[in-house]
């Protein structure tokens, strides 16, 4: 894009345009809208922004976000202690609390084993995952990881590293055809799965 | 969507989310990358940001943006000062300067007439436009608005202002069919403008 004969425009475009999915058109647009806003939106704005780095805590058990020293789900009396979902990253503790479908509490390992990024266990929350399994009493754990080789071998890894002599479930999520799919748009991966993992109807 | 677990994280999604065609789920999506970015790359946004309010000025001249009192267009000796381009905001100016075939300067208005929408002359930089057109030596001014209701009659109002006796060309950019489209699939008020308004081939 052209220079916009403004150094500051400029330079706003250039950190809009550093947010994921965002051109420079967009950057330029959301500029604009700053500028065209009043001072006190701006400076709430701002506020927002910045306290997400100074005031956004990692939740102490379970590495979610949290305003304060443990996050609301682990603080939640209401929630099952006993049946830890092991996931990617925060997104995901949102996702399937949109869910509805699930009452017990999270671990986020903040990414993937994956060694062609040199990703190993000690840059993910494994340590304090397996300090949770032997400290609390822990029945069941499923591992809500994406369906790659990343995730895969993200959950045989834990799973060793827990052990079988210890009395805890092990689960993954169901691979499937997504609810109101067509049989026709299903890849051959996926429907062969969910053929094996045919469950009872009636 | 569900809340968040954090009013932190919430906050902040709600701020992006008034940014402009930015929903919720988007405005999640900025606020995890701000939170996974380091800190002194958060300051450089926000410092961006706030210079939008605190730092941009508008141009005496011709109401465009700038970082300091007259804008680089107006400012640049090379532009031709005898012919303005009326337009309705910021964006237009970046738009027009994209296409390279403008050596003029401009006029933002900053707006356009709408009686519906309660924007009447003295809403719009109408007067310097005018003061403009009286002080200094105008050869031609061309309208550049949207192809609207609103467009054609405040190009109306402002041409009626300006009045005939002055030895001032008006103009307004064409309107025809877009370079590159289809016959078929142009609008008949569009198609039949660009009848009209034929130009000559050899």
């Amino acid at each position: 894009m052209e220079s916009s004969a403004s150094k500051i425009l400029e330079r706003a475009i250039d950190e809009f345009a550093l947010l994921p999915g965002v051109g420079r058109r967009t950057a330029l647009k959301y500029a604009l809208s700053i500028i065209k806003r009043g001072d006190s939106d701006v400076t709430r704005f701002i506020n927002a922004v910045s306290a997400l780095k100074s005031d956004l805590h990692s939740c102490r058990v379970c590495h979610n976000i949290c305003d304060g020293d443990i996050c609301e789900i682990c603080s939640n009396n209401r929630r099952d202690k006993s049946t830890i979902c092991v996931v990617e990253n925060i997104k995901d503790i949102l996702a399937i609390e949109r869910t509805g479908q699930y009452r017990g509490v999270y671990h986020v390992l903040g990414g993937l084993l994956s060694p062609i990024d040199a990703i190993g266990p000690n840059d993910l929350n494994i340590v304090t995952l397996l300090a949770r399994v032997h400290n609390e009493d822990i029945k069941e754990i499923i591992f809500a990881l994406s369906a790659t080789v990343e995730g895969d071998s993200t959950a045989f890894y834990i799973s060793k590293k827990i052990g079988t002599n210890q009395n805890i479930k092990l689960s993954v999520i169901a691979k499937g055809i997504a609810v109101g799919n067509d049989l026709d748009y299903t890849d051959e991966l996926t429907l062969g799965k969910s053929i094996l993992n045919r469950t009872q109807f009636r």
